[in-house]
């Protein structure tokens, strides 16, 4: 069912390839942002019907790459994220169901005015066109990435892990298949069919102009390599260095349950916190922090002053206050009120997401003014770092850059605009 | 007044020049964007204030670089760019009045919504960081994007033509005052102190990440170089290839007006159309805007059936529909209809702004979708492109990329955005 793997001979042959393939995603998101959204919600629901069928094909596809990977030595963290159970390629299918029933930012009017002349002018989303997601072990991102991008008019050339490159190819036979269906190209929606690593770099050199933004999701180290490769834009996070900060003015049982979310409810997601920062004047009260993390199995690493509430607590290096544990681990540190607390985010943080804890609102709207990070929440877990928690419905990576999309990346931030002017026959004097 | 310039006597000493002036702005853009409207206000009227003051200083060295720029042999059109007048200082300074007046986009809440869990959050705009402006010869750009960025909370880092150096010099002096005046840090507004042209090497690098956008304002070279050499986002357009569709449902008087302004009201503009296309079906009634340009003191270069109208025009040759004349010169080519009119504009166009003029509404809405443009009309002249036509009361310039700024980029443009979540406590299940 699956398209053949590509014989690749030569770096020619494989710069032809991508070059060929970025030209037809090209000319497909021409087509498609012209597409209805009836037409883009027949091929979502067509997807998820053809991902539902194939789940056998896809799972079998899956083990063989399991297979593969665990003979290669891969460790337990690494085959999970690489899995595919029925129940997961179910939650695929619902995906692509979340995202036929998401609004269509593609031809909504953000704003009209009319200027003295009687001009009317428009401001119109319009897609971006072609976007390069480039993914690791987990297969699900070929869906989800894919019908995100689909979803907001744009075409999508995905270049999934080598390790996850059957499981990528079944399921994006599936996508195929309602791209098929709802008569839209089948470029729209482009796997790159090659294990061949130097297609990432190809990817980020943009393909003669054919890609206008790379997504990367994974690791760090991913990351890292498309930022400081990359020559087209990129939507990511290097990391998610989040902070929990509890003012002296904090009501000390909120305290405790949003520091606990923040940093527990899950450990290995990028909106979870990894410092504590604790306001001196209240330290009495609030030490007892300390223990309550210890004692839900966190372990703790602080400053002097965290140290002697507790024998548990081992002593922070400089280098902790920089780290993204992602693991049942946190950075604790007694520091002096808002504005030692808006300097340690300052100098420390990752522009990701961070919280204030406190009951004095001029504490509260001057953290959310001073802090620079996407996103910033007071009484609330950082935790909430997800486009489903913001209601996207539907995000295709967080990102903390400052340029066009910031945040959750959901369908409207994969779009441009344009503006439409409406006259009846005005000149310019 | 004016800093002394500053002796570079080796590309080390430049580059630790310009790491020091970035870093230095790097720390003004994080008092700005925490500066309220009216401190920002305060700082430019004052250099509105300061221009005029200073105007016989500005004069002064406008004069001596106007004296090097002949003895140099600049022609004409680079002398009239060059030149400052007392009529021109003047507009100078109300422009800085405009841009006081304009809305402040910094702090406005651009979305709220409410989750079921009872979170508020808010969309607000932030400021973007550090813009770096690199121009040519026009020494008032200092002064109106200097201004621009300021009001959007920026820092900025001007590079201007080493031919306006002592004249940008003058001018930065006022500006600086105005800082001064409002107890906001002089970084906020830096002029490159030094005419070594690798100075714009080292920003198109990017400062080490302290210069966040480039705005290169001057020729086609400039903008390409900077296009291809940036490693940082760009706002800019390569060129405006305008173009007017006349349409074979047009009203032929309405054509004939939109045809001349949008052609003849200022050739030099990128707002300023290139080529002129009228539909087949209606080429009978359409065939006399021909002798209407020529006789409007157009040069008119057609195909061969506008060829067939008159014995003045020249045959365009492929290189004509490829060619932004910025003069009395325009390319006219007879076409099958709509379909034929977006076939060649999306071949030759460059996305810049397009117009057709037309009675038929869904022929109209057509052209507004289908052309890939920052700016599309209908029934109205293509110069109107300009944020000044659009109500933007100030623009750094035109962009036609689709990241970020599309069309005029005024203050709103030159910012980000940041998300902000007020709670009650909420933590994650």
């Amino acid at each position: 069912m699956t398209a053949p793997l590509k014989a690749i001979d030569s770096s020619a042959d494989l710069a032809a390839l991508m070059g060929d393939l970025a030209r037809a995603a090209r000319a497909a998101a021409r087509t498609l942002a012209l597409s209805s959204t009836e037409q883009k919600n027949r091929a979502l629901d067509a997807m998820a019907r053809a991902i539902r069928a194939d789940s056998a094909s896809i799972l079998a596809a899956n083990a063989e790459d399991v297979a593969e990977a665990k003979s290669g030595g891969a460790n337990a963290a690494f085959l999970d994220r690489l899995s595919l159970t029925a129940k997961r390629v179910e939650v695929m299918a619902e995906g692509l169901e979340i995202i036929r029933d998401i609004p269509d930012p593609v031809g909504a009017v953000t704003e009209r005015w009319t200027r003295p002349n009687g001009m009317t002018i428009e401001r119109v989303r319009v897609p971006l066109g072609v976007v390069g997601v480039i993914f690791e072990s987990r297969p699900n991102v070929a869906a989800d990435a894919g019908s995100l991008c689909l979803k907001a008019g744009n075409a999508v050339i995905l270049r999934g892990g080598s390790e996850s490159f059957r499981s990528c190819r079944a399921i994006h036979a599936a996508l195929t298949q309602g791209l098929r269906e709802a008569n839209l190209p089948e470029a729209a929606i482009t796997l790159v069919p090659t294990r061949d690593r130097a297609a990432v770099g190809l990817m980020l050199a943009g393909l003669s102009g054919n890609i206008d933004v790379i997504v990367p999701r994974g690791g760090k180290s991913l990351v890292a390599r498309v930022q400081s490769e990359a020559r087209v834009p990129v939507f990511a996070h290097l990391e998610g260095l989040c902070h929990v900060y509890v003012d002296g003015a904090a009501n000390p049982e909120m305290a405790r349950s949003i520091v606990l979310n923040s940093k527990l409810r899950r450990t290995g997601v990028c909106g979870a916190a990894e410092t504590l920062l604790i306001d001196r004047a209240a330290w009495a009260q609030l030490k007892p922090l300390v223990q309550t993390l210890i004692d839900a199995g966190c372990e703790v690493r602080g400053d002097a002053a965290t140290q002697a509430v507790d024998a548990r607590v081992k002593r922070a290096t400089d280098e902790d206050w920089d780290t993204e544990y992602l693991d049942s681990i946190i950075a604790v540190k007694v520091v002096d009120g808002l504005d030692g607390a808006i300097a340690h985010i300052d100098q420390h943080g990752s522009h990701h997401t961070d919280t204030i804890v406190t009951d004095d609102p001029d504490h509260a709207q001057r953290f959310l003014s001073e802090i620079d990070s996407a996103i910033v929440l007071h009484n609330a877990s950082t935790q909430f770092a997800d486009g489903g928690e913001f209601g996207f419905g539907a995000e295709i990576g967080i990102a903390t850059g400052k340029f066009h999309a910031r945040g959750p990346v959901g369908a409207e931030q994969l779009t441009s605009f344009k503006y439409r002017i409406h006259g009846t026959g005005q000149t310019r004097p």
